[in-house]
Order: structure tokens, then sequence, then C-alpha cells
């Protein structure tokens, strides 16, 4: 009962978006609106006024945007955001007593009653207001109380109380001594745009040699202009550092490795060093930071994957033994899912007493890339890592690098992949790789993009990775790989391959498995090189159209269309905030048969008069059909391209 | 970065019931449970152990109670309250290691794998827990070390380190050193058991002297032994204060006043005195206290109606001006929804400079009551009063009188409503009195008791009030009242009705409005002696069931039943916690014709066998009916009884 608080009528709650309320921010990238509602509400039948204020996190200013009601006390108001970095945003509502005055007025008014000393009340708000203000409006203020007092005419004077004019200077100034704030200063991180519409090509550069030779970085320059004429803008390794020789693996997985086996990239660390090293068959440091400039170059990134596990030669284990959890035999404990044993494998143990100090190693294994000019990490099962790590290591590398991006490769249980991108990752993997039907495309899009998880988990769509053949490409060869190709890049604008596998169409599995037989995990494959029916040139064809038209670089906008045929999926994007046109695709997901259906357009959507014919130009087949009416006729042979994606033009 | 944060590694949210964040508490009654739920997880795939910890306020040590797993990372728990006041909860996580290594060496054993070390590491944590422990579970838990060391076959001590006794007592006394505890401490209401269960009844009592002369408190003496045998346990009357002379209203809100006209109870106070006052025609404080003390002795509570608004004669109006709105001309605003004018009532200003000597003024109303042994208030108009001095109010007043009740007078938009339940109103009035369709009516409860309403919302549903002759009750006569009347008592535990127009089916309104027809608010009445017609038997006996039967007496556990007609409504009450049978209710809502349907009883939630036959009981009607199977017939006479409250009997 102190202050002025007492006399703060006016209720903010439910606000949204806020992450945990407001512990995480929301995700955005340049350009991006953050559309902020709030149940508000007073005492009584006041009209209310109610403002977003926000500005960059270290701004001394505020800048507001107004709220307008929508419904059953729900308000709206937007702002969008500039720079990368951190944004504030919170709410301030109050009770508008000018305004509840016109209204009253103007009813008064209707009923025929005397409104003299009502016309007095008013004039002493806009007095008020004048005093308040300094700028040139306060003359305005000033003459329009002046007119009112002197007007002999009342209806005259009421007249020009409820004008326009008069409501628009009193709606900038009011009266806000007794505004409620909400209580909470919620915020936006700002990404660069890459976080939202990249797309990544995976390769294991050990395999680019000339045969069955170990490949180098310098092999993969070699690569860079393929990969950069193919579209991609991600180019993604495996850890690229010293592999383990203790236990170390063999072919497909075995736990006898023969000479000359290479082991698995993620069993990091030897003598020869550990996650800020280079395996020295790959090259030098030197070889390596001539590849991220060449790649740079080319408008390639290179991302690295930082996987916190150790091989048992890994310095850390003899240096910081404290940071593993020994055995009562004083060995190390390995890794393992009972029955399951990992023995080329020692997991960090984060109960460790030491836990400061590894929590400071980690963080500078990302330091150390940074500095080499890696700005984007793929960090390998980050669900099996302290939660509380995470959110302090993103944080506080955010905090000094905003253009780093972390695209967090967890597989696991819906509750837990959230969690991760609330505290911090950037992208997500996600369980795109397992939904085959119409039915679970459009639940789980619905789910990515209509919930609150649009505003911080952005997915990032694979059909394949090292560690996955999904079943879906295992039986139907090449028109499955194309149809699932085509949904990765165009349902999300993150999407990314695991890409010589991809673009051979390799489907062997390991019998009853979702796994690569022969993986390339665990040998230097010698890829043949790429023939016509290879897919790279649909896949630099898919991101030239992702890169030309704006409706593709964001997920959000999705919007699934009837078509009354379960194997064919149609969706529109349209580009919020941009001119570039509205996209319509359709894919057909039966990999074996011709599929014909009637899509229902939404011609109010797209400004088409219901009568007018309107052009889909089909981007990938270069053809274009002339549609009418809102039912258009789709029909799409696997064998020759089981998908369309149509920019779609009014005539 | 600092204490021992790093190694929490268990992540606890989404907790529910959990209001505004934990700003406001849930409403329980003595012997309800509270059930709580949140997402917990944590990092890798270690098991987790949670606990509920409660206490009542005040009270030095909490109790516990385990969380399970339900699924997909939500968790459950519960706690019984046991006392009225104020109790607190919040909830504990961990890594539960013990069990994490009982599971690993099981699938270990099963594998066939060495587990020496394993168990090695098994008896360390049991050492470890022994040394922690003081009971004389000690003992037990260091002969199961012993034995397991000692043991030479691995199969049989691997077993011991395995079973039930074991695992007890290790689940007993987890390693909670890295515990993580939920960051709020919730708070749970209790409120005494009439907050959930009351049946009001309102009456004026001027409208109780003989003839048309002015009645007293003496003459509502004389009526409390009917009300009481009607089983009401709530008398309620309008403002019993003096009511002013300025502009006060005649018959039918008139504007003009006839000599002799009483005035609306509701324009408060004269020179005779303002809300502390009583209108002397009534009585006076000694006869006020004899009628509380003689309705208690019947089992009869009064309920005051607070009514914080004044007539222009108020005490208040001339010793606190500043309390209320000066107009430019010197005069105090009245009240108005324009063009309507309210001249008989000013309201207050909540904006006063002076607003803490008004809220103190105000609350010393209800600390006023009170002293007089009044513990049940029905608030009218709260929306139109400032939220936070409710707030403050409720909080203040319930801290020192846990034990007093408060209704929400407020007929407004529903977030309104709502959040004068979440600031403290103990119940609320609803929309009940306008909801007509079967479909409404399962639309309306499912929201009052499946939703987050359930946790703080208390409805108390009224078919009428001095200010509402529904629509629903204006056109068909008696059937009409009496299936408005059995919805109220049993679709909800709280009811009430404005009892002697109700009781005599008075249903003439002013023409084309819900209200009636020369309304007792502004007239004395000489309501004509009950006849056999008169509903007061019905009252008596549903006040009745509802005293007899548990299930009766709470909201929350209804379950609508199908029945394949629009016309009839079946509802299950299940008593939670106490073994009165199930209640199984049918109504029809048509008050013109005979309905009848075949009623699908869901017979494994009354443990009654498929095939076996049972028995339902109309309390109504003093008859029995043999049912068997899911699906039984129904046929009910709107002119006889358009309802049956069945009691279910197994036989």
């Amino acid at each position: 009962m102190s202050g002025k608080d007492g006399r703060r009528r006016a209720i903010i709650i439910n606000v949204t978006p806020q992450i945990e309320n407001g512990r995480f921010p929301v995700k955005r990238i340049p350009g991006e609106e953050v559309v902020v509602e709030a149940d508000i509400f007073s005492d009584g039948h006041d009209d209310i006024g109610a403002v977003i204020a926000y500005r960059k996190d270290g701004s001394k200013t505020w800048n507001e945007r107004a709220m307008t009601h929508i419904v059953n006390d729900r308000w709206r108001g937007a702002f969008v955001v500039r720079e990368t970095g951190l944004y504030q945003y919170t709410l301030y509502a109050w009770v508008d007593h000018f305004s509840t005055w016109q209204k009253a007025l103007h009813k008064k008014i209707e009923a025929g009653r005397d409104i003299v000393i009502d016309l007095q009340i008013g004039l002493e708000m806009i007095a008020a207001t004048a005093k308040r203000i300094r700028s040139s409006d306060r003359k305005q203020l000033l003459y329009i109380e002046k007119r009112i007092k002197e007007e002999k005419d009342t209806a005259t004077a009421a007249s020009f109380a409820l004008s326009q004019g008069t409501s628009n200077i009193m709606t900038r100034y009011p009266d806000r001594r007794f505004a409620k704030g909400f209580e909470k200063v919620l915020r936006v991180r700002v990404d660069r745009k890459k976080a939202l519409f990249s797309s990544w090509y995976e390769l294991f550069p050990r395999s680019l040699g000339p045969g069955n030779t170990h490949g180098t970085f310098a092999d993969c320059e070699k690569t860079i202009p393929e990969i950069a004429k193919n579209g991609f803008d991600v180019l993604y390794f495996p850890p690229i550092h010293p592999i383990g020789t203790t236990h170390r693996k063999g072919k497909n997985n075995s736990a006898s490795c023969e000479p000359g086996d290479p082991g698995s990239p993620w069993a990091i660390g030897s003598v020869e060093g550990g996650h800020t090293a280079i395996h020295s068959q790959l090259g030098t440091m030197k070889d390596f930071k001539n590849l991220v400039r060449k790649a740079h170059e080319h408008g390639v990134e290179i991302a690295l994957d930082i996987a916190f596990q150790c091989s048992p030669d890994h310095p850390w284990v003899h240096n910081h033994p404290e940071w593993f959890l020994t055995r009562p035999d004083g060995t190390i404990q390995f890794a393992e899912n009972p029955p399951k044993k990992y023995e080329d494998i020692v997991p960090l143990n984060f109960e460790s007493e030491n836990w400061p100090e590894l929590w400071n190693e980690l963080k500078n294994v990302f330091d150390f890339w940074i500095d080499k000019g890696i700005r984007i990490f793929r960090v390998d099962n980050p669900h099996t890592k302290s939660f509380r790590f995470w959110e302090w290591c993103l944080q506080e590398i955010l905090a000094v690098n905003p253009d780093v991006i972390f695209l967090s490769e967890a597989f696991t249980r819906p509750k837990v992949m959230q969690w991760l991108a609330k505290i911090g990752f950037t992208q997500s993997y996600t369980y795109f790789t397992w939904r085959d039907s119409k039915h679970e495309f459009i639940e789980y899009l619905t789910e990515l993009t209509r919930t609150e998880m649009g505003e911080y988990f952005r997915p990032n769509f694979w059909p394949n990775t090292p560690d996955i053949l999904a079943r879906a490409l295992q039986y139907a060869g090449r028109p499955s790989f194309i149809n699932r190709l085509i949904l990765a890049a165009t349902l999300s604008s993150n999407f990314g391959v695991y890409g010589p596998a991809f673009e051979l169409c390799v489907n062997t599995p390991v019998p009853e498995k979702e796994e690569y037989l022969n993986s390339e995990k665990y040998e230097i494959k010698d890829w043949p090189p790429r023939k016509e029916d290879s897919l790279a040139g649909l896949m630099s064809r898919l991101n030239q159209i992702r890169r030309e038209n704006a409706a593709l670089q964001q997920t959000r906008n999705i919007e699934f269309l009837r078509i009354e045929n379960d194997q064919l999926i149609c969706y529109l994007k349209i580009a919020s905030g941009d001119r570039s046109g509205p996209m319509l695709i359709a894919v057909n997901l039966d990999p074996h048969n011709t599929q014909t259906g009637w899509v229902e357009v939404p011609l109010e959507k797209l400004d088409i008069t219901d009568n007018r014919p309107f052009k889909v130009y089909d981007c990938i087949s270069d053809t274009a059909y002339t549609w009418k009416g809102r039912f258009n006729y789709i029909e799409l042979n696997p064998h020759i391209m089981p998908a369309h994606i149509f920019s779609v033009h009014t005539l």
C-alpha cells in the first residue's frame, strides 16, 4: 500500500511470447517482427491504452509501439528488430480518461443531454496535457483548448473536442501517471540471417583423397567450388581432431579394428592432442585456415562438429582424471548404454568436483575455433551433457560473438529437444527424418510453426545423416530421395544432407536397421565421380530456387492446402515483409505411382479475384501453367519428378 | 557458476497448478487433494527422483510426497490439505544414481557380462547412504552391505542388491546433494467447507412485515425455522444500511419517487449513517445480533451484501469529498453509463489522492461486520472497484479470519471474472443464468471444472436474482423453474435462489427485458403465503439430497454421459475420497414435452460388471429402478417431474 501503486488500475497478464516466464529470449533475425500479445484490462468500463516498449540491449532509450484490442480483452502489437544481439521488451497499460470522456460525450449528445459541464471536464484534461508537453504539439493543443473554450455554440465546441485531430494529439500524449508496467522485461535474441536460412552439406574430408587414400584439407579446397555451385552455404565436417587408438572401432562398428582402419572421428583425442588439435593426416592448422578462407571466398562457411567426449587417449584423461568417473578398479568408466559398450569413448562427468574448471575448458574449445574463424558449430548429442553447462556456455559465447550459430544434434524426447533450443541452441535437428505420411508432416510442421515452439526452436531438416539411413529411403530408390530432398528444402528454411551418400542415392542398410552398411563413420570411402543421375544437379536447382524466393527463406510462414489425395501434400508459403512472390509446393509422397488431385488454392490470400486466371510457374521444370478458380489439377509422376515448386503470379 | 549449482542437473518446469506464475494460491477445502504435475528431466538417460514438499504456512517442517513419472517427462504427485489457512508447496528433483545403477546391473546380468566391479560401485553407494542416515534403517543397510560384500556367488550378491528390500530403503534415502529445487514456493488457500458446498437463499427483510408494512429483523427471526427446514444454510440480505433520499428511485426504477417508496437498498447511506449503520426500520444492532444468533442455532449463516457505492446522503460524501470525483461545477459525480444516469448513487474514485485512507475505510467495513459475527459477504459489482484494492483487502482479512467467505457478484467479461477469483474471492456468480442448451451446459461446466479455472474459481449457480429474471424462466412456467432449480443444485455444489419470487414461480418481466416487473428492489412486497404448489417442498427435498450425498458437495467431479437426445442432459458425480455412493442425474431441458432416451452408463467407473443388474434409486420421487448393461432407458415428463436424481447401488 505504498507509492502510487494503488492507483495503477490496469492489469497485464498472459504476455506472449514469453519462454519459461521470460527466463529465455525468443529468437529472430534482423528484419523480423516480434508480435506481442497480452490480456489487458482494468476495473470498470473505462478505455485502456497500451504500448510495447522495446530497445536494443544497452541502449538508453526505449521505443514504443501501440497495442490494439483484438477481442475478449486480448491486445496485440508488434515491433521489428534490426540488428543482431539481444533486444528487450516490456508493456505498459493505463486507463485512458480522455478517450473514455470522448465516448461518453458522444453518447450524451446523442441522448440530447446537457453537456456544458462535461465540456469543462474535457477542457481540463486538454489543458493539463498541454502543460505537460514541450513539442510543437503543445501549441496546437493550446489552440484546440482556446477554440473549445471560446466557442459559443456547444454543439460546435463538442464536435471540435471529438474531432480526429483532437483525438490524435491526445492519444500521442496520454496521461500515464498511473500506467502499470508489466513486471518483467522480456528478451529477443537476434541472430544473423543464416540462423533461419541455411543449406548444409556434410562430408568426411578424409574420404576426399584419391582412391582410398586419406583425404586432406587441400583435397577439400578442390571440392569447394562444386559445393558452392550446388548452392550450399554451410559445409559441415565430422570432428577433425586426432582419433584415439585404444579400443578403436573397425569397419561397421566392429569391436576389433584391422590395421589401417581410420577409426570413428567421434573418438576424439590421442597423443597428438584433443579438441583443439587437428588430425595430422588432414593437414595443419595453416591448411585448415586456408580452407576456411577459400570456402569463404565461395560464400561457403565451414561448420565444425563439437562432440564433448574423449577417446581413452585424450590428453584430458591423463591431465584431468577428475573430469571422468573412475571405477573401483582404478579404470576410467567408458561410455555404455547397457548392455552396449562404447569402449573407444569415455564420457565427461558433469558432477565432477572440479566442474567449474571443466566448464571453462569446454568453453575454451569453442573460443579456440572461433578464434580460427569458425562461426558455426554442430554440437554432438548435447542432451547427454549438463543443461546448466550449455545455458552458461552458449550465453557467454553469444554475448561476445552474437554471430555464432549452434546446431543441436539431439534426437531425443520432445521436451529435452525443446529445452536445448530454449537454453540457447540456434538451430535443432528434428523428427523430420522419421515423418512419412502427409498427416505426420502436417501435424509436425503445425507443432513447429503454430505453437510456442515457433518462437525459439528453429528446425533444420535432414533427410539423412551418417548415423541415419531412414527407412523411407531404403525401399524406393531415387524417387524417394528426390521427394525427401524437396520436402526438406521447402518445408524448412534450414535443411541439410549428408551429401555424397545422398547424391548417389546410397540406400543399403545394416539389415533391419536405419544405419548405413559400411558406414563412412568407420572407413574411408572412395565415392565414385558424380554422373548425370546423381542428385547434385537437382540440389543446385533447389538451392537456387531457395535463394531467389524469400518465401522459402522462412519456416513459420507455411500453410497447408487441401487436396483430397493422401499421397499429395501441398503447401503455400508467402514471405512476410517481402514483396517476392508466393510459392506453392506440391509433392507426391508415393515413390511408385503417379498421383493426381485437385488442390484448393486460397485465392483471397493471393489477391486473386475468383474468376480471373493466374499463372503458376514450376521452378524445377521451367514450365508455366494457367490456373483458374479455387480448385486446380495436379498430376505428379514420381519417376519423372515427384514435385512442383510453383511461384504464383497474377495475370 | 557458483556454489553447487553446476551439478544440479535436474530441470523442473511447467508446474501445475500455478495461478499467474504462483502469484495467487489455488483453492481447496480441508480433506481435498492438491494434484501437482511438472515436466521433470535431466541430461542423459539416468533415472530421476522427485518429490513435492509442502507445509502449512508458519510450520517449520516440510512434508514430502513422492512424484511418479506418467508419460513424456510429465510427473505427478499429490498431497491432502487438512486445515484452513495457507499451505505452501514446492518440488525437488535429482538424478537417482542408485536406481540407474540397479537398472544397468540388471541389463548387464541379462547380457552375461562380468559385474564384479559394478557390484563394488553399488556397494560404495550403499555404504555412503548408511553413513548419512541415523535411523534404524541404517542397521538394515549395513546388513545389506555386509551380505553383498561377503557373498561369494556374484549372482546371489546381485540379486540381493536388486531386491525390493534394498530398493525400498535406498529410495527412502536418496542422495540429494545435487537435488534441484523448483524456483518458486506455490500456495494453497484452504477455506472452510462452506466455500465449496453451500445453499443460498436471498430475501429482502423489509418485505417480511405483515401486509405492506416494513419488515424487521424480528420478522426475519420468525422465518428462520422455515429456511432451515428448506435446507438452506446461507441466508443472504441485500444491503441493510440506511437508504438515501436524494434522487431516491421510485417503483420500477422510476426517476421520480412517490411518498412511502422505500428506495433501493443499494443507494447506501443517509444522515442515519453509512456502511456500518443499520436502516432503522429494520431494527437495532441488538436486533441484528439476535437474528444472527437465532439463525446460527438453526444452522443458517447470515450473509451481508457489501456494495461499495454511496447515496449522495452518505456521510463519506460530506466527510471525504476527496474520495469522489468532483465536477467543475463543484457537484459530486453521480454514477452513469451514458446515456443512462444513476443519480441516487455516487461511485468511489479509486484514483483519489487519498486512496490509502479510502482503502482502509473500506476494509474497516468488512472488519466491522466480522466483529458482529458475519463471516459471509456477497460483494456487489466488485469489477467496478480497483482490483488492487481487492487483492490487498481480501488477503489482509483472510490472514486474520481464514473462515470468511466472499462471493463475487460480477457478471462481466470472462477474464475479469477469472481475475476476481484469482485475487481472492472465494466464490463467484457465473454465466449459468444464461446457459440454456445441453451443449452450452456441457461446454460451460467443462470450462469450469476441466481447465485451470477449477483450481481457483468456485462457481455459485443462481437461476434468478433480484436483478435477473432469465428468459428461460419467462415463457414456460413451473416446469422451467423446476429444471433450472435442479440443474443449479446438482451441477454446482454452491447454488442459490432469490427465494420468494422463485418459490412462487414469479415470471412477469419488464417487457423485452430480463428484469422483474415491479421489482422488489424498489418496493416492499407482500408475498402470499406458500401454498402446495410453491417450490419450497422441492427445495427442501433437494437440499436434503445434497446434504446426504457427498458426490453433490463437489463440482469438479462432474462427468457428462452420452444420451442421444439433445433435450436430455445426464451426468455422473462420484465423491472423491468418500465412500458415499455415485449420483446419476438426468434432466429434461424441454419444459413442454416428455423426452425419452437411452443413457450410456460408464459401468467400469461404478465397479459394475457388464451383465449384472444394478439399482438406481430416484431420491426425488422415492422410487427404485433395476438397470442392466451400459444403455438404460430414461423418460421424463416435465409436467410431473423433469428430472431424476439417482443414487446408484450395486446389487
